[in-house]
């Protein structure tokens, strides 16, 4: 994984940055997506199994629109798999909840970041991990989005 | 797939069921669960790819009392996977829609199954393909669960 340099005033500025909050309830919001990070994938070892998207009501008026507002929230949680057994060898099941990753806009709080907030919580930790570096990375990566609101997902049907 | 002799008195009155609905606008639904079923699997030919479970509000009280009300709808979506490319090499992503099942409780209606209708759409079809066979076929499996109400799975929390 690439370290991230930051000067010392974009340092400072993200690690004043306001915290995002755990989102609480997000499994009854709208599902948006899902992918499947197998072992040939570079980020297997952190981040394998199944990825679930899934966003606020704010945040499903900015995939329809393009713009998010203030509010929109968008979780990727990360799932364990674990293979079947008996009649149900050869399917892939869920196993406990590996991560979840939530970026949050409020274009005042994180100004420095896209008027994103990022954070990423362990398992089931209501307590987030993510330092000034991290939260930088996840806006570093975002901005290749920068066109598209730095959002990367959009909604199946 | 074995193929199930229907006799005379229960053919006729599973081929009499009333028509079971597109479940419209499952998407927005609870996400109960989700399952990979991989090429190892029997059912690969057939049901290959993620398959999503969905519950409307009914029936996730049925998940929470143990008890499925009449109006309880259960989806199972199916969709078909593709392999990433580039720098999503190693990620299977999901395509389009193969399959769309669905359990609809009604005690009246469906009283010859368990209290369930079974139906299947092929991807983005509205119209059921199940005829008589099939449906016993679905309550034939579902049988196994009888003691929770004819229902496999469970909400993730």
């Amino acid at each position: 994984m690439k370290t991230l340099i930051l000067t010392g005033a974009l340092a400072a500025a993200v690690a004043l940055q306001a915290e995002v909050p755990y989102p609480s309830g997000f499994r009854g919001w709208q599902h948006v997506k899902s992918i499947v990070v197998g072992p040939e994938h570079p980020s297997f070892k952190n981040r394998g199994g199944i990825h679930h998207y899934y966003a606020n009501d704010a945040a499903m008026e900015g995939y329809r629109t393009g713009k998010f507002r203030n509010g929109s929230v968008i979780v990727d949680e990360g799932v364990f798999t674990k293979d079947g057994e008996g009649q149900a060898k050869g399917i892939v099941l869920e196993g406990e909840r590996r991560s979840v990753e939530v970026m949050v806009k409020d274009d005042q709080l994180y100004k420095e970041t896209g008027g994103w907030g990022f954070e990423a919580f362990d398992g089931d930790a209501r307590t987030g991990k993510l330092e000034a570096s991290g939260r930088a990375q996840c806006h570093s990566c975002h901005s290749k989005a920068k066109d598209r609101n730095y959002v990367f997902s959009a909604v199946r049907k």
